[in-house]
């Protein structure tokens, strides 16, 4: 008998792209009565190892019926596709998974045991490789939250994480940085401190993020006004001739476990705080950078709550940091309430100009921030001398440089547009008159999200009504901008039907709450 | 504007079943374009709440691209259309999830909360009704596992799940049960037990289940001789007239949260104590039982690997099982090799047979062990005078009541039917010489799954080459039964390229290694 032989012919498919957005999960679909499902025995929920051109996956399989596919063929999900570079008429070949030997060590984290770096090298690699399902992935993140990593644990998860992607070297030091723990709506600092800080001659290569759990990510309100999705090779020129830029982190490939990570970690909303250190540290060590400012907003509603959670925190991003070679620094900043005004791509960025271009209507709040910012992290990478730092901030704000810097940076990424204002807007009336003495973030920002932001860039919210204002009836606390009119009904009921985002009080009664837009 | 009526309106869409069986995962596929995804701002992985002929569901989202669907329709995953009861023509409605409260207690337990009675019937709640993703079930086992359920959580995890499902009550008690913690192959001793103890008049009303990671379950190898899809009202008609029954568990949804969760906990291989505790039991106190016998195999590649895990074990399975007011017994076996020969449904079902009828070749271990479960049974439930037990097993086996009983049973199930043998063979030689000194189960196990059990039911291994046994070179160790070549070569080549799973070993080597099967 030639076993072999038999055994090898039947595993090989025509492959088609089914056109189905599994979102990153590698998807395959077979028939039952396809060759390689009756000689293997598989059924649905089985993974399967699949090569093609050179290129190989692990994909879960869905069995289908008839209709779907040609018995010689499997279809590949849209992220399958792409990751096998795969072409209509292709012939993959499809096998076993092989066993997934670092999970084994996610078992034993989860008994008790420790994970060193030989462990986490390993889970990495095998993430980055696509093969973990999403089962795996949330085992990981759950097996690593609650404080289950130690400072040990996470700097070899951060060295992982930044050693399984690529890693940017730049010919001179210092390279400046910064990022934000996020949760606080319109906390669009970084379009402003990149060029503030690339106008005082220093170099900061940002790399950003689009929105995970928020209205808009920088890298979704940069787009709003210049091309973001820029390579490797292309990011390196805005750097080199202008000395910063403001691009998609995701097009350039750095510490790539995150991202998937993050798809489990966003459904989960468990964010541990091992990982969330590795996460913001490895794409700064990949980026390059060698001093790195932190903002990290505290507050009720945001995503630090306290201020011992924030000092643990910062604790443990100045250690990891040091044991990476990175200088940071972190600047706790006022939670409360959102700043600015817009939430939302295309409104955040009308801020930023508004601050650039020294608009007289611009937002203070917003601008004192990014100085703030600007300052310390000119001071941390010695570009200022200690103490000048929010002087040389202010004086290229005021003298127009900060905004032909950001100009020029727009242009090298692929040319500047000025934003765009949504199709509809809703003005949401405050239904008595009162201060405004509580503001929930979280619902501001799920307002915006039901809008359609950031998916439809012009959606969001225009927020008007910042703590202590004094407010009269029927004024309007905050306009939702849509752009399409179902979008536009579901956050108007949100917003009647729950409790209030803007809370009013009044001399005599200190909290009272404000249902609005009815 | 009438913002209302507007949103209301594009949320119903035509569904169509996609024919894509997505195993036990409810999953949606709708067009980008499609009047809800434009209007809702959707995209893949967002989950959905559907409903439809009174029905809801919770579904993820998958957005496809135009040639699969209209666009105003919707495709169903099996598991979702089934769920909905959808037709063609039919017009679901969509709407954005609610948020998955019960969740936030899942959190509270990576965070060290514990979690109470409350909690766990409401986590149950949601995942038997499928809110929970695969993402969230694996949060959950792997939140519980290490040892993080405590007595008292176990106990209301027991409840939680007993409650979420149907409940069976008989007429009269003691009713019988028993249960094995598996990972022995071969050891399919229920089916004599149940036959056993029914002959001696005791009732036992066994629901078993499919093979979830060895070649074969109880279900699967009774099913090779007789139906065991029975509903509800028939399994009472069979225990009725026959006082015994074995019929497949999932068809009479009896705890049924428990069969969402070993969706992830196969993949992931996590099987924690408390919910292998839950699991078990619950499905005991749902059947109606009163005394339940418990099998625990002992062995280095068994289930259960140590003397003092089996104690561990065992003293929560008797604790929650009091609280439960369920007598449970364990009886602690040896895990060293297979039970009988047959490893697969229809060679297992085979031996069970040749037991039954005494045979002359009938496997001893396996009749010796069903008679001292059996014995051991009959007294717990108090049928027959403490130390009276082996005695009435024997009587009966000897006597044919048993085997006339077992055909009874399989005649009230719907009809005995042989064995089937199957189409290819191929027996695995000594490579030398030797005494077999150590059998490696998990990876017999393996073997038999690569020829195609328990899909194909005529697939596994005859297993020739127990510990002890001196064996020439060129002898049978045992032999690959499989219904493709495909997974006959397969199989082949897993035993030629690892470690042997018979050790021989010789006077002067104590333990050697045994390559075959080339």
């Amino acid at each position: 008998m030639t076993l072999g032989a038999a055994a090898h012919d039947v595993n090989v498919l025509r492959v088609r792209r089914m056109a189905i957005d599994t979102y990153q999960e590698f998807v395959i679909y077979m028939r039952r009565d396809c060759p390689v499902c009756a000689s293997e025995g598989w059924n649905s929920q089985v993974r399967v190892h699949v090569a093609n051109r050179g290129r190989t996956i692990v994909a879960t399989l869905n069995v289908v019926g008839g209709e779907l596919l040609a018995s010689d063929e499997a279809g590949l999900s849209d992220a399958a596709w792409l990751a096998l570079a795969a072409q209509d008429g292709d012939r993959a070949r499809f096998s076993p998974s092989p066993p997934l030997d670092s999970f084994r060590r996610v078992r034993g984290k989860v008994y008790g045991a420790r994970l060193d770096a030989e462990a986490l090298s390993a889970i990495m690699k095998d993430i980055t490789a696509g093969s973990y399902s999403p089962i795996h992935l949330s085992a990981f993140v759950t097996a690593c939250a609650g404080g289950r990593l130690d400072l040990e644990e996470t700097i070899a998860l951060t060295r992982a994480m930044v050693s399984v992607g690529d890693q940017i070297t730049w010919p001179k030091v210092p390279i400046l940085d910064k990022h934000c723990v996020g949760g606080l709506p319109g906390n669009r600092t970084s379009m402003l401190v990149v060029p503030i800080v690339a106008a005082c001659g220093a170099i900061v290569p940002k790399t950003s993020s689009r929105a995970i759990t928020s209205p808009a990510g920088t890298a979704d309100a940069m787009e709003v006004v210049a091309p973001v999705v820029l390579d490797l090779p292309a990011m390196r020129r805005v750097v080199e001739r202008e000395g910063g830029c403001i691009v998609w982190g995701g097009s350039v490939r750095l510490s790539p476990a995150d991202d998937l990570l993050i798809r489990v970690e966003r459904p989960l909303d468990l964010d541990s705080e091992g990982q969330l250190v590795a996460s913001v540290l490895s794409k700064k060590v990949a980026a390059g950078a060698t001093h790195v400012l932190i903002d990290m907003p505290v507050g009720a509603t945001a995503k630090v709550r306290s201020g011992e959670a924030a000092r643990d925190l910062s604790r443990r991003l100045i250690d990891v940091g040091r044991a990476m070679d990175l200088a940071v620094q972190v600047v706790e900043s006022d939670g409360s309430q959102p700043v600015g005004r817009g939430i939302g791509p295309a409104l955040e960025a009308r801020d930023v100009l508004a601050v650039l271009r020294q608009e007289s209507d611009a937002p203070i709040d917003l601008c004192d921030r990014a100085l703030l910012l600007a300052a310390q992290l000119l001071e941390l990478g010695h570009t200022v001398p200690a103490g000048s730092g929010l002087d040389a901030a202010r004086s290229v704000l005021a003298s127009g440089s900060a905004w032909r810097k950001f100009a020029a940076i727009c242009e090298a990424q692929g040319g500047f547009r000025e934003p765009r204002q949504a199709r509809y807007t809703l003005p949401i009336a405050a239904p008595r008159s009162g201060t405004v003495v509580a503001i929930d973030n979280r619902r501001l920002a799920r307002i915006a999200k039901l809008t359609g932001a950031p998916v439809a860039p012009s959606a969001g919210l225009d927020f008007r009504s910042p703590l202590g204002s004094v407010i009269e009836a029927g004024q309007t606390l905050f306009t939702l901008h849509a752009e399409s009119l179902g979008q536009l009904a579901y956050a108007k009921a949100y917003v009647a039907a729950g409790p209030p985002a803007v809370l009013l009080g009044s001399p005599d009664v200190a909290i009272d709450s404000a249902v609005s837009g009815q």
